[in-house]
């Protein structure tokens, strides 16, 4: 299988599209973010990567707390709007009509309409060239109510989607597809090998 | 719509399947990693989140480099393998037939099957409690021809997958479905009302 080197690239697919919400000013606001992930286990943590420039990236400096809200495939059209405007020029909040709540932390702003909502406090800003790593301490999850079963997250209720970063055929949003495996479990077919 | 409190989780969807390898000892190991993300722009750089007591752990404090590939959905059975054993007791190269090579970095292993590849050179280890937040400078990024149209990189050849870590229906892996939408595009409908 041949190999074409295209230098240094961000190609890591699937990411996820994440809202992050932070008050600035005193108002809330949110940007779309799919470079982040999971820092830590116990106690849970999560790292976003925020150009410094970004209004929000101002916001979680002024308070040290931020949210991460993860949107079902109903908000495609409001996740990417709030990818591609800055709350400097306009009221996102207004726009998408979202529903804003707060939790246990004064000022991390929660979209009511996102299934989930995690509340985070800031442990540790990397400074890196042209983000941010932003790491925050998860203080608190929400999740709607229709989003269980048997009261625990359901997957198929929650309904997120990924952002891929590919060029071809095009940067695009992408449901959940089929289920291929169950995790934890379909490696040990292997295991006869050992 | 009501919201629940579940306390702290981990609980952000979707996130990618990640094959972090390391060489440890002198030869090469790969672990699953569905905890990382992009960390930075430009230059491109990579975060993930390693537990202490992984064996992968002491590979990347031994060389500071590791690689990052992005198995393709007939690559499940492996990555889950990754996923559940130890270097330590295992040889997953063998067990997994992973054919490794190595690009520009002396010591960062690569897996032909895997479609993309990413060499990265350790920039911070952030230790956090559990876990090690390790962020890599990507030096070089390879491709495998087969996933190109006309030149540039093609998801729908990729075939990545997500890792779901709801525990309804199950934790699973889920290929990529439905393009719901063009990114950086579909929030311009939201700009009327501005």
């Amino acid at each position: 299988m041949g190999k074409i080197l295209m230098g240094p690239t961000t190609l890591i697919c699937p990411m996820p599209v994440l809202l992050v919400g932070a008050n600035v000013d005193g108002k809330p606001n949110f940007m779309a973010v799919a470079w982040g992930g999971i820092a830590n286990g116990e106690p849970p943590m999560i790292s976003v990567a925020i150009r410094y420039s970004r209004y929000t990236h101002r916001g979680i400096g002024q308070n040290l707390t931020f949210s991460v809200n993860v949107p079902s495939v109903d908000l495609v059209r409001e996740a990417d709007y709030c990818g591609i405007t800055s709350g400097s020029k306009v009221n996102k909040v207004e726009v998408c009509h979202f529903n804003v709540f707060y939790g246990k932390l004064d000022n991390a702003p929660l979209i009511e309409q996102c299934p989930v909502n995690l509340e985070c406090k800031v442990m540790h800003i990397l400074d890196l060239a042209s983000h941010s790593l932003i790491v925050g301490r998860i203080e608190e999850t929400h999740i709607s109510e229709s989003c269980l079963t048997d009261g625990k997250p359901d997957i198929d209720k929650i309904k997120p989607f990924a952002y891929i970063g590919t060029p071809v055929p095009d940067h695009r949003y992408q449901s959940l597809g089929e289920v291929i495996a169950k995790a934890f479990s379909i490696g040990q077919e292997l295991n006869v090998r050992e």
